[in-house]
C-alpha cells in the first residue's frame, strides 16, 4: 500500500533548513519538513534562571508554539486562553531537553541561550522539526557568543542534533508521517539522535493500540537512518557562513 | 536632516504584499514595510459569538501578537505571562475596528471571519502593517466565501482599507516611522482610511509632549497620501487571480 | 432635530468637580458630567516601578475600572473573571499617558502618583471624564508632594489637561456625549487637550462607518472649545484652598 | 480609658443610610458607619445560576470589593492581580449568607438579586456596614419586583438584618470598632441579627490570643443592644418612599 | 429522635490521632473524626514571607485542600480550575489563625512552619478535625526545632488547640456532625479551644434559617465538652515519643 | 558497586497494592513502591466531555498531583500558584493514554471513568506507581460498571497495564530507581507494558548525556521483566473479592 505522497516508507519528506530568516536574534532559522514549517529562533540573554545564578553555569531552555493559523481548523489562542496546553509544555520540555544534551552549560559562562520555535505551517512532526531547527540556531547562537567572547571554551557543543518521527501507518513502518498519516497511524514515536547515532530520546506510543518489542526494534532502525540523513542537511547548511555580522569580543549580549 | 535609511519625509519604505504564504487559512498574507513583517490569516469559521447568535449578521474580528524573536530585544510570550497585555488588546481591537468598517457584515449570514495577525519581525508600525496586509487576505476570505455559495450579496465590501503612521522626528513630519525613529518621536499618529480618502480611524498622541491643531493637520495631509500609495499596491496584489483552489457551492468552512 | 436632553450641539453636560471626597488620598476628586460620576484618587507612594529605579525620574500612572453597579446593564466584575479586559486596560493607558503629558516627572524624585479612576455611575463620556477628574487629584498630589518638601522643582505642572468627548449623532456633530447617543454614533471622537490649546490625544473612530476629513476638522473645532470651558472649571475647582491638612516637610508618604 | 472619638464603650458611630445613591440598580443604598462608606447596589437579573436552573427558586449573591484609594494605605486592585483574595472571597460569602437568611427564596421565582457592596471608604467595620445597607438595598429590590409583579408571595421579606462588629480593645468590650481599635483588639467579632433578636450569624476570633466564654457573652450583650439600634435606623430609612419610579407589571428586569 | 450512627446527641465520633504518617516532614499526623480523614503535615522552611522578613519573628500559615476523589460526588481539582475556592481560602486562613493563637511567634525566629491539611476523606467536620491533627503535627515541627537548636524559647506553644462542630440537627443540639447530618442542620457551628477551655474561635451559621441566643449557649456548652474530650486523645498522642529521628543542633532546616 | 538500599540491579522494591483505600469512589488503590505511595481512584460519571458527546463511546481520563508534603523538600500547592505545571501535565496525560490502550471505549457507553492518582508520599517512580495503582482501580470501577448493568460488553479490559521506571546509574542499568538514584541517573527510562508483553509506551531519556542503542535494548530487557513481575502482584491484588457492595442493575452513577 503506498503512501499518499508517493514516498517510500523510509524516506524523509523534503527538508529545508534556512538560516538567519529573522533580523535580530543571534540565530534564526526556518525549517521545512515538506509542508511543516517552524521558525526557530535563538536569542542570547545575560544572566540565567533565579534557581541556577550564581552556579556559574549557563542554560539552554526552549519554548514551542503554534500560531493558530498553523493548522488546518485554526486552533485558538494560548495567550487569550490564558495558559499553555499540557501538549505544548511537554513539547517545550522536550526541545530544551534534547538540545541541552550536546553543550557544555559550564562552557557559557551564566548566559541563557532562549529557543523559540514558533510553527507557521503544521503538517506532522512539528517538534521533531523543531528540534532539527533549534539545533542549527543554537550553533549559531554559540558561533554569535564565540566571537563576543563570551565562552569559557571555544567548542560547547559535543555533537549535533536532529530528530524525526517514525510510526505504523496501514500496518507498515514509516518515516517522517505528515498529518494525514500521523492523525491514523496505530504507534507513533519521535526519535532525537546525535550524529555518533546515540539515542537522546526515544518516546513510543501506541495509540489505543500495544505494540511488540520487534515493531520497536524496526522503527528505532528507520529513525536512526532518517536522522543520519537530517545530520547530513544540518551539516551543510552549518558550512555556510554566519548569516549576520559577527560582534567583536566584549558586548553585552545581542538580544 | 536626513533620515536615517535615506528616505524623503513623506515616502513610504519598501512594501511588499505576498499572497498564499500559508496553506490552510482562507485567505493568508505576508505583508512587508521595510524590516517589519507581519503574517495576517483570515479564517472562516461557521457561526458567530454567542452574543449574536440568531441575528442573521456576520462577524469580523481579530488577534494581534508577536512572537518573542521578533522584536530587538526578545519579548516574553503571552501565553507564558498568562494574560494579553494592554498593548495587544488594543491593537486586536483597533484592527478588528478598521477591516469592520468596509464590510456588511449581513452579507456574510452567520459566518465569522477571524484575521490572525502576527508580527514575524518588528521595525515600528505593526499595527499599520497588520491593517493594510488584513484587508488584502479579508480580501481573500471574501472571494473563498463567494465561490462557496455562503455569501447573501456577491459584493460585501464597500472599499479597501489601508493604514499608515505618521509622526514628529527631529521636529519634522515623517511618513511610515521605522523604530529608531517612533522610539524618540514627539508625536506619533496612526489613520486608517479608505480608497476614497475618507478616514476610519484616527489616533494622535503626544509622546511626553503636546501638539499644535496645524501640526495635526500636517500629519494628516502626509498620511492620507501614503495610505492612497498603499491602497494601489494593495489593488495591484488582489489583481492577481485567487492563490488557492476555489470551493465549489455549498461545503461547510474551509478553515 | 433636538437633543434628546435639549442641550445645544456643541453644549457640555452639566460638569461638577469636588475635591476632597475621600479621607486618605493626597488628591480625591469626584467628577459629573451629568450623569457620568467618575471618582478620581491620586496616591503617593515611595518609589518607582523596577524598570524605572535608579533613574531618579518620578511616574504618574492609572487605573480605571467601573463598578458592576455603575452601568444601565450590571456588568461582571473584573476580578472575579481575574482578568482586566480590553477596554479598561485601553482606557487605563490613556489616562496614564494623558496625565504624563503635563508634568515633569524629573521633578517629582523617584516617587509614584498612583491615579485610581472608578466609575461610580456611566452615561457615556467617562474616559473624557476620568483625564478631566484625574488632572484636579493629581493637581492636590503635587500639592502635598510639595507641602513634604519632596519636588526637585517647585512647579512641575506645565500645563493643565482636560478631555471631552465629541462625535456625529444623527448626521449632526454634536459634544459630549451622553450614552444614549454614545450607543448609537456614527463617528466618536475624544479629545484630550491643554490649556494653551494644544492636544495631547486625538482619537476619532468610524463606528461601522467611515468619516470625511472636513468632518474630522469640525470635531476637533467642538471639542476643543468645549475643552477650554472645561479647563475653565478646573482652575475655579483648583482655585479653592487644599482639602486636607498640608503635611510638614520630610514626611515618607502619605498614602 | 477612653476612645479616640470620645464614644462610650456601647456607643454605635454615626450611621447614615442613603437609598436611591446611582440612577440604575433597582437598589442602591450608601451606608455610612462613621468614616467607614459602603455603596450597596441590589441589581436584578433573570435567571438564576446554572446548578439552580429549574428549581423554580430564586437566588440571592453578594460581591463585596474594596476601591484601591478606600484604605489609609493604598491597596492594590484585585482584577489586576488576577484573582480575588480570600479576605474579600470570605466576606462576599458572609453577605450573601446572612441576606438568604432573611428571605423566602421561592418567592422571587427564578430571578436573582446580585448584591454588590463596593468600600468607597475603610475604616473599619466594612462588613457590618455591607450587610446593613445591603439588606435595604434587598428591600428595596424587592419592592421593584413586587411592582413588577414578578413575586409569588407579596412579602418574600421574613425579618430584617442587621450587622455590627464588637471587640475587645484595651481590656474593654467595645462596639463598633472603627480602623484604630480594630487593628489592635485582642478579639474581634461580627455578629448579624434580625429584628426579632435571633442571631444569623457570630463569628468571634482571638487575635493572637484566647478569650473567656464570660467575654464572648459581654460581647453578645453589646453587639445585640447595637443590632437592634441599627434596625431602627434601617426601618426609618425604608419608611420613606421608593426612591425611583416604579415599574408596571411584566417587565423583564430592570438591570 | 435517634441520630442515625446511634450516638448520643452530645458525643463524639471515633477519633484517632497517627503521628509519623509521612516520611519527609517535621509533623504529620493522619487524624480521622469516624469516616472524615485528613492529614495534616508540618514543615519547617528557613525564612518568613517577605513582609515579615527582618522583624524577628517567625510565622505558621497554613493551607487546605480537599483530594478529588475525597468527597461523595468528585469534585474538581482546584489546580485545573486555575484557582483556590473561597470555601478552601476562609478555611486555610481559620487554620492558620487558629494555630497561631498558641504559640510564641518570637521564639521561633524568622522560620515557618507550613500546615498542609489534605482531606483524603470527607465526611463532615473536615475544617476542625484539620485544626485538631494540625495542632499535633505542629507541636511536633516545634518538638524538631528544638532538638536541631533553632529555638529562642524552648517552649512556644502557651496552650494546645482543638475544634469540633456541633449544629441543630432534627430541633436537636448535636456534636460532631457527620455529612448526612451537616447537610441538613439548621444551625452549624465550628468552636476552636484551648485545653485551659478558653476561646479561638467560633463561628455559627444559621443555614436559611435564624436561631436563638439560647441556642447558641447550648451550643456552646455541648462545643467546650466536645474540645475538652478531644484536647485529652491530642494529650495521649504526643505523650509517645517524636516519630522520627530528631536532628542534632544547627542544620538548615529539615523539609 | 551495590544498590544503596542492597537490592540487585534488576530487583524491584517492595510493592503493596491495597484496594477499597477510600470510601466513596468505585475503585479506590492505595499502590506502594517502596517509599513511593501513590493513591489512585477511579470515580464513575455519567456522560463524556463536550467533544464527545454523541458519540456512543465513553472515556477514560487521568489527572496526576503530588501532596505539597510528599516530597523532601516541600514543594508549592499548585492550585495556589494557578496553573498546573508541565511535569504534571505531561504525566497526566501518559497516565491516561496508558489506560485507554487496554480498554474498549465502545462498551463503555457514554459514561467517563476518571482516574486520579495522588502521590501521598515520593520517592521515585511516582509515574509509574501511578500507572501500575490505576489499572487496578480501573478493573474495579469496570466491575462496579459491570454490575450496574452499564456495559454494553460484559469484558471491555483487553489486557492489564503495568509500568516501572528503569535506568543507568553508576554506570550500570538498574531497575525501579528511588529518589536518590533517579536524582543522579544518566539515562532514564519509563516503559509501559501490558500482561502479553507488548508495549505502551516507552520514554527514554538522556540526562545531560547519550546513550547507545545497545544501553536502551538493555534498559528494555529489564524493564519488561519487571512489568511481569509486577504483573503478577496486580492479578493477586484482583483475585480478592470487590471491597464495596455492589451496585444493582440501573442506578445512575456512583460518583
Amino acid at each position: 500500500m503506498a503512501r499518499s505522497d508517493g514516498r517510500q516508507d523510509d524516506e524523509l519528506r523534503e527538508i529545508r533548513i534556512t538560516r538567519g530568516f529573522q533580523e535580530w536574534p543571534a540565530g534564526s532559522v526556518l525549517v521545512e519538513f515538506g509542508k511543516t514549517k517552524v521558525l526557530c529562533a535563538a536569542s542570547v540573554t545575560d544572566g540565567v534562571p533565579r534557581w541556577r545564578t550564581g552556579s556559574g553555569l549557563g542554560w539552554v531552555t526552549a519554548e514551542y508554539a503554534m500560531l493558530p493559523s498553523a493548522t488546518n481548523t485554526r486552533s485558538d489562542r494560548e495567550s487569550v486562553k490564558g495558559r499553555v496546553g499540557g501538549r505544548t509544555h511537554e513539547i517545550s520540555r522536550l526541545i530544551g531537553r534534547s538540545l541541552r544534551a550536546c553543550i557544555d552549560l559550564a562552557a557559557l559562562g551564566e548566559n541563557t541561550i532562549q529557543l523559540d520555535c514558533d510553527v507557521l505551517q503544521a503538517d506532522g512532526g512539528t517538534r521533531t522539526a523543531a528540534i532539527t531547527g533549534g539545533y542549527v540556531a543554537l550553533a549559531d547562537a554559540v558561533t554569535w557568543l564565540g566571537a563576543a567572547g563570551l565562552l569559557a571554551d571555544p567548542q560547547p557543543l559535543s555533537c549535533s542534533v536532529s530528530a524525526v518521527s517514525v510510526g505504523v501507518v496501514d500496518g507498515r513502518v514509516r518515516l517522517d508521517l505528515p498529518y494525514e498519516e500521523d492523525s491514523r497511524a496505530e504507534v507513533d514515536m519521535n526519535v532525537v539522535a546525535t550524529d555518533t547515532g546515540t539515542l537522546i530520546e526515544v518516546q513510543g506510543t501506541g495509540e489505543g493500540a500495544t505494540f511488540a518489542r520487534s515493531t520497536l526494534d524496526k522503527m528505532l532502525d528507520v529513525a536512526l537512518a532518517g536522522c543520519a540523513k537530517i545530520n547530513e542537511l544540518q551539516t551543510a547548511a552549518l558550512a555556510q557562513p554566519y548569516p549576520y555580522e559577527l560582534p567583536t569580543p566584549s558586548p553585552k549580549g545581542k538580544k
